[in-house]
C-alpha cells in the first residue's frame, strides 16, 4: 500500500476580534457554534498580539471584526488574526467585515490621493484572506477591489421591513441627502412600494467655489413622511441639515435610515436634536448605550450575517438570500 | 576602471492600434512626434499579430487604442502590443485607453456575474502595463481596479465650454437621464454656473417588478433649455426617452452631451429623431461619417490627451491640467 | 462545542461558452451531466456579458470554449466566464480549450514580437483558472507557459485508428508538410506501424531571400499512399501544395489528417480541389455544414475530452488514457 | 522623427507622517531640502486621509514615519502615504521607518501566533514600497522579510561614542539584560575596546514552570561600571531589574543604552528610580519632554538617517557608512 | 440533473529525494505507508530528472529531502520534485526539509550579501510548495521567510531525554559555544532541570580587529559535566575549541549535543579527538558509517517527523506535540 | 526649495560566477570594463557564499554564468548572485546564461514530469532578474517561459561563417541527427547557400516499442560533405551514430557543428573516434584542454555576447545584430 486515505471533514470555526463582541456572540448563537477562544491583547505601545487557544488546522475560518473606532487598531487586529490563521494552516479564511473600513476613500477625488479602500482589500489579500463578506458597501464597485469572491449582503430588506411595519399608513417619500445616493434612494422607493423620490441639491455661490450656499430639495416632499436614507452616518451633519430643510419645505415628518452607525463626534447630538421622528440603524458597528437616545432604533444584523456564513460553509447560494441581488 | 558609464536619455514613443488611427494622428501632431511604424494584421481566423518596425528598447511607451467595436479585437490587439513592448524592453508602458472597455460591468449587479472592468485592469497589468491613462470612467472607482497609477482625464471642461459659448443667453437646467448620474449632473450644473438640476425617476409597477412603467421628471425643467448629460451613449434608448419626457414636461429645448459616443445599433436613428436640438460628443471613440447627422457635434479630445502624455513624460503635473481634480 | 462540522461533497459542473455548443452537448452527454444554464449575450458594441443561472459555490468547474473564429470574442467570453466563476466561489476552475488560441505565436520569430500563447496562459491565470485542459498543442512547450497543471490530450490515436481501419491494405508513408513537423510525423509513422517518413523542404533563391522557390520532397514517397499530417490547417495553402508535389513525385494517393480544422478563408476550396482522397479532422473546432465537402471526415473529440474531465474530477490518472504519454 | 527625447532628472523628495515631525525636520535640514507639504488628517472615526500639495510625479520619494504610539495609526498613515505616492507616479518609494513596528513578533514563539513583523513588510510591499530603510532591527533576520533592498542602519557607533567620551577612565563591563542579546553585547564589548561581558540568566522554579524565580548574573561585574545594552526599552521592567541585580552583585555603577526609547506605561518611573547613573537613547522614536528626566540622554539619529538617504539617492555606498557592516 | 457529485477522499502520499533514503524509509514505516515509486536520475552534466511512477492527482503530498552534501543537487532535486507534483495536480504539497539548506545565511552580515535562506523559501514557493515542515531552524525567524504555514519541529526533547537518562547523577552545566546561542542554551538549562549556564566569549585584539585572540568562558563550569549545545555542527572547529577551553577551565567532563550533523571536512577528526565524552546528533542529515566513531550517538528523528506528518494530514494539532511550543 | 535634484548616470557593471571565468574575461575585454571583484566560495557542505567588494547601488548589472557541470552548483551560485544584487539595490539585473541549464526538460514528455526549463526561468525571476540573455535555446519557445524580456542570441552565423570559409569548394548537405531538429537544419541549409537537407529517422521494432532498431537516412547525402548540426552535444551518442550511418550511406565526409559543447562522460571519446573530419563548438560552455582533441574547433562567443550587452546597456537594437532575427 503506498498511501494513507481518509474522508475529509470540513469544520466551520468562528473567530472574533475585540471590536464588537456582542455581534460575534449573536452570530455564534444563530449558527449554534461558540467563538474560538483566543488570547488578544495590546502591548503598552499599542502593538496587538493574538493567539488562538485551539488548533485551527484545516478549518473553514470566518473572522469577524467590525471596523469601528479606533478603526486602525481594529483593522490591524483583523489583519493579524488572518496572518495567524494562515500560518496555523486554516484551510480557507473568510474575512467578515460588516463595515468595510476606509470605504469612503474609494477613488481619488483629486490628484495625489490614496485609494484606501483598495489598500484595505489588498492588505487582507496579502495577510491571507481567501474571501470577504461585508454589508452595504459605500459603493458596490469596491467588490472589484478584492481579487476573489466578495459576498455583499444588503441590509435594505431589514431596514425597509421595519419602516413598512411601523409607518404602514403614511404617505412616504424617499430622500437622498445628496446627489450621490439617488440610485440607492430609487431602490428604497421601489422596495417601499413605489414612493416618490427626492434629493438635496447642494448649490454653491459661483464666486466662492468651495462653499455650499444652499441645500435645495429637488422633488416633491410636501405633506409626506420623508425617509432619509444613507449607507452610513458619521458625524451626522449632512443628515441633520437634510431633516431641517425637509421640514422647512413642508414634509409632514422625517425619519432617517442607514445601515452603518459610525456616529462620531457630534453625531448623537445632531441626530437627537434634528427633529427626526426616528433614526434607524443596524448594529454592523457597535452602538454603545451612551450613544443611544429615544427615537433611535437599532436592528440586529446578526441573523443576516449568520445565514450568509452558513450558506458559504455549506456551498449554498448567498444570492438566494437576497432575491437574486447579492 | 570596473564599469562603463553613460548619461541616460528618455525617449517618448507613441504607438497606435488599428481602432482609431485619426485620433492617434492628432495626438501625434499635438506632441510633434510620429507614430512608431508597426506591422499589424489579423490572420484568417481572427488572431492578431503585431510587430514594431523600429527598436523600442528603453523607450517611454504610450500605447493608444480606443476600445471601439469590434471591442474584443481592439482590446486583444491592445494587450498584444503591450506584451510585445514588454518583451522588447520598453522601459515604461503607459496604456492610453480613451474609452475603457467593459467599464459598465464595474460590479456584480446580481450574483454570479463577472466584474469585467477589473478583469480588463488585471489583464493589462499581466501583459505588462505600468500605468493607464483614460478619459471619463463610467465610475471613478474603476481607477482603483488597477494596481498602479491611473491618469483620469475629464472631458467635462471641453464639453461645457462648447455649451457655454453656444447657449450663453439661455436658461439652462442639467438633467441626469437616470438616478445614477445625478452626482455627475451636479458637477455639470456647477460648471455651467449654478443651474437647476433634475433627473428621470424610473418607476415600476409593483405587480410587474422588472418593468419600468413610467419615467418621471424629478426637478424643475419647465421653460428651460435642458442639458441631458451622460458619460457614454450606447444604443441611445434611455437618452431618447429622456428627451421626449422633458419636452412633454415643458422644456423649451433639449441638448445632449456625453463624452463617449459608442453609438451602437439604433443609436443614430434614435438620437437624430429624438427632438434634441444638438447632440455633442468627443471623439474618444471613432464616429465615422455614416454615423454623423445634422445636429451632432464632435469635439476633439486629442489636445487633452496630448497634453497629459506630455506631462507624464516630463514628470509634470497632470492634476494641474484639471484644476486639481485629476 | 466550538465548531460546526460536515462532510464535504464535490460537485462537477460543466460550463460552455457560445463558440461550439455541439461539442459541449456531446461532452455533457458522455459525462451524463447537463450544461449549467447561463445567460450570455453581447451588447451592441460587442461587450460580452455572462451570468450563471444556478449557484456554483464550491463546485469543481470545467469551462469549455473552443477558440474558433471570431477568436477574440470567444477568448474574451471564456475569460469572463472564469472571472465570474472565481467571484462566485467555484472551488476549482479547469479551463477546457480544445484548441488553444494564438498557439502559433509561441515564440518571437523575430525581434519586437509578442509571445501571444504565453499571454493567453497568463490571462487565464489572472482571471482565475487553476488548471487547463487542451488537445494537441502547436508545440508541447506551451504547457510550460501556464503556471499550474495542464492536461495535454492527444488526438493522434483517434485519427490514426481511423486511418488504420480505412487504409489497412495500403503501403503508407507519413509526410510532414514542412521541416518543423517531422518529429510529429515520426510519431505518426511509429503509430501506423513503422512506415517511411518524408517532409517537404522549402528552398529559397539565395538572391531573393524571403521567397520560397521550390518545395522539394525529402524521403521516399513513390507508389505510396501518403498521409500528410499537421496539428492544424488554417488557410490550407501549405497542405494543398504538399498534396500537389507529392502526387507529382509519384505518390499513389494522398490523405490529409489534422487535429484542428481552423479552415479560414480559402481553405475549403483549396482542400477540396487539392487532389487529396480524404481530409480528416476532429471537431475540436466547429466545422459548419457549409465548410464540409465530400472527402472530408470529422471525428468526434468529445469522448476523449469527457474521459479526461472525469479522471480529473475523480483524481484518476489522465496519463493512463494515453499509455503514459500525457 | 518618430520620438521625443529628453535628459531625465532625478529628484529627491522627503515626506513625513505625523508621528515624529521633529525628526523629519532635522533630517530635512541635514539634507538641505524641505518636507513636501501635505494635508493629513484623521476623520472622526479615526480614518486617516493624506494628500500631497505638490506634484510628486517621477520623484525619488523617501517617506519617513516613526512607528510610535498610537502605533497602528502611525503604520496605517505610513501605508496610506505609500499608496498615494504609488498612484501619483512616484518613480521610487523608500520607506524610512527608524523603528520597525511589531519587530518583536518576528517568529511564532508558540503555535497559532502571527509573524507580525513579516506582515508589516508585506503590507508595505503591497502598498507600493520599493525599498526600506530602518535602524537597529530587533533581529537582523527581519531584513529578509522584505522582498527587496533593506538599508539597515546601526546606532551603536553613535551610542558607543558618547559612552567612550563620557566614561573614558572607567573599568567597563557590557551586560545583556537577557540571554537573547548576548551577541549584541559582544559587539558592544568589542566596540568599547574589549571589555568583559555578562548577561542575566533567568532561572525558573521547576515546579512552577512559567515563573522566573531568580535573575542570576553570569559573568564578572564586580567593581565595574556596567553598560546594560538593548535594542529597545518598552516598559522598562527587565532593564530596571537588571540594574538592581547588577548593583547588588557589586557593580560600581550602571548605565543603560538602547537605540529605541519606546517608553510605555511605567517605563519612565522604573528607569528614573532604577539606580542607573545614565540612560541613553537615540530619538528614532519621539521622546516628549514629560518623559524626560535627569540622567536621560537623547542622541540625535537624524545625521545618520540623512547621510544614508543621501547615499541612496546618489547611488553611493551605505555600507561604507558603517565600515562594511550594513 | 446538472452536475455530478462525489464524496472526496484525501490521500497521503510520501515522496523522497535521493539524499537520505534511510530516513524516508523510517518515516514511511512509522506512518505505515510506502514511499511513492519514482524515477530519479542525473544526466551526465548533472541535470536531474524526476518522474513519478503512479498517479499523484489530488493527493496530499509530503516531499522529504534532506539538504545534505552535495547540497545544491539535493535542493534542486527537491525543487524539481515539487514542480512535477504541481504540474501533476497534487492537491497540497508539503515540503519536508529536516535540515533547511542555507539557513545560516539568514541575514546580510555585511553589505552586498545575499539572504540565501529567504531565497530558498521563495524558490520552494515558486516551485509550488504550499507548506514547509522543518526541524530546529538556525534562527526561528526563518519561519517568517516563507509565505505560508511552517511546521517547526523541535529535536530538543529527543536530545535532552537521552542526556537526562544517561547522565542523571551528574552536576550539569549547559554551555553555548558562542554568544549567539545563549538563548538556546537557556532553554536547554531549563529542560534539564535548571542547570547553570555559560558561554564562550570570543575576544579580539583591538589592534588586529578581525582575529580572535582568546576564548573566554563566561559562567561557572568548574567541576561540572558541561553540555555544549548547538543547532548544527559543520566543520567542528568552534565546538572542538569549546571542549578544550572547558576542560582547561576545570569542567569535569564535556558532552556535545546538536540536532544537525553536517560534519563536513575535518569535523569527524576534530570531534573524535576533542576530548568530549559523547557527541550526540539526530539523523536529520545522513551520517554514513565512515563518519561515525566511538562516542558518537545518533538518535532517530523519524518518529517526530512521522507524527507531525500524521497530524498535518489529519488536521490535528502539531503544536500539541511540543507542549504548546511549535 | 522642497527637493534635491541631480542628473542620473547609468553604469554598466559586469559580474561573473565561477563557472567559466575565461569567457567572462573575454567579454569584459570586448566591453572594455573589468569584472566587478567579489568574494565567492563554497562552504564545506557545499553551500555557496557570494559578496561583492564594491558598491553596486544603482548599477545596470550583467551577471554572467555558464551552466556547466556541476550544473546545480553553477545555477545556485547564479541565483545567489542575483539575490545579492537585488538586495544591494542594483537598478536592473540582466542574467546572462550563454547556456540555459535544464533547457532540454522544456515540456512534459510523459505524465508526472517537471518542466524544469520553466522552473529555471521562474527561479531567476524570483531571485530578482529583470531580463535574461542567452544563446541558442534548445527550443525557442523557452523565451516564453520568462515573464520579461529575453535576448536570444544566435551562434549560427559564427559557426556557419567558419564552415563557409573552410569548406568553400565542397558539395555540402546539412543533416539533422534526429527528426526534431529538421527546422534548424533547414535554416542552416539556407545560410550555407541552399544545400540539400537530410535527417536520421529512428525506426523501432513494433514488437519492442521503446527500442530503436535502425537509423535510416532520409534525404540525399551520397558524395557530399555532410554537416551534422545540433544545438548541443552532451554524451555524443546520437551524433557519433549519425556520423557512422552517413559515412556508410556514402557521404564523402562529415563535419559536426553545435553551439554548446556539454561534452559529458564518453562524449570526447565518441566524437574523436567517430570518423568526423571536424567537430566545431562555440565556448558558451567551458571546454577544458583535456577535452580538446585534434579535429575539434572552438570558436569564441564573447564578441557576440559583448556586443549584445553593449546594445542592451545603450538601448540599442539587439535585433539588428541578427538581421532582424533575434
Amino acid at each position: 500500500m503506498s498511501s494513507m486515505s481518509a474522508t475529509p471533514k470540513k469544520n466551520l470555526m468562528l473567530f472574533s476580534g475585540r471590536a464588537h463582541p456582542e455581534l460575534a456572540e449573536q452570530v455564534a448563537k444563530h449558527l449554534d457554534v461558540t467563538i474560538t477562544p483566543q488570547s488578544a491583547y495590546s502591548f503598552a505601545n499599542g502593538e496587538i498580539f493574538v493567539r488562538f487557544e485551539e488548533s485551527v488546522r484545516g478549518c473553514d475560518a470566518f473572522v469577524l471584526q467590525s471596523h469601528s473606532a479606533p478603526i486602525n487598531d481594529q483593522i490591524m487586529e483583523h489583519l493579524i488574526m488572518v496572518d495567524a490563521l494562515k500560518r496555523a494552516s486554516a484551510k480557507r479564511i473568510t474575512v467578515v467585515m460588516p463595515f468595510w473600513g476606509y470605504a469612503r476613500q474609494d477613488k481619488k477625488h483629486r490628484g495625489r490621493e490614496p485609494i484606501s479602500a483598495r489598500l484595505i482589500a489588498d492588505m487582507f489579500k496579502t495577510a491571507g484572506a481567501d474571501r470577504i463578506m461585508t454589508v452595504d458597501l459605500h459603493t458596490a464597485q469596491i467588490q472589484g477591489f478584492f481579487d476573489g469572491p466578495v459576498d455583499h449582503l444588503f441590509a435594505l430588506p431589514v431596514l425597509a421591513q421595519h419602516i413598512k411595519r411601523t409607518y404602514a399608513d403614511h404617505d412616504l417619500a424617499v430622500v437622498s441627502p445628496d446627489s450621490g445616493r439617488v440610485r440607492l434612494a430609487e431602490r428604497w422607493a421601489e422596495t417601499l412600494g413605489g414612493t416618490p423620490l427626492a434629493f438635496i441639491h447642494k448649490t454653491r455661490d459661483p464666486r466662492k467655489p468651495n462653499e455650499a450656499v444652499a441645500n435645495r430639495v429637488v422633488g416633491e416632499v410636501e405633506g409626506r413622511l420623508c425617509v432619509v436614507i444613507d449607507d452610513m452616518i458619521d458625524t451626522g451633519g449632512t443628515v441633520a441639515k437634510t431633516v431641517e430643510v425637509l421640514l422647512k419645505d413642508g414634509a409632514s415628518d422625517v425619519i432617517v435610515a442607514a445601515t452603518h452607525g459610525v456616529l462620531s463626534g457630534p453625531a448623537v447630538d445632531r441626530l437627537s436634536s434634528s427633529g427626526a421622528r426616528e433614526v434607524i440603524f443596524t448594529d454592523t458597528l457597535p452602538i454603545p448605550d451612551e450613544k443611544r437616545f429615544p427615537g433611535m432604533t437599532v436592528l440586529p444584523i446578526a441573523p443576516l450575517v449568520a445565514r450568509a456564513i452558513h450558506e458559504v460553509f455549506d456551498d449554498g447560494s448567498v444570492t438566494s438570500l437576497f432575491d437574486g441581488n447579492a
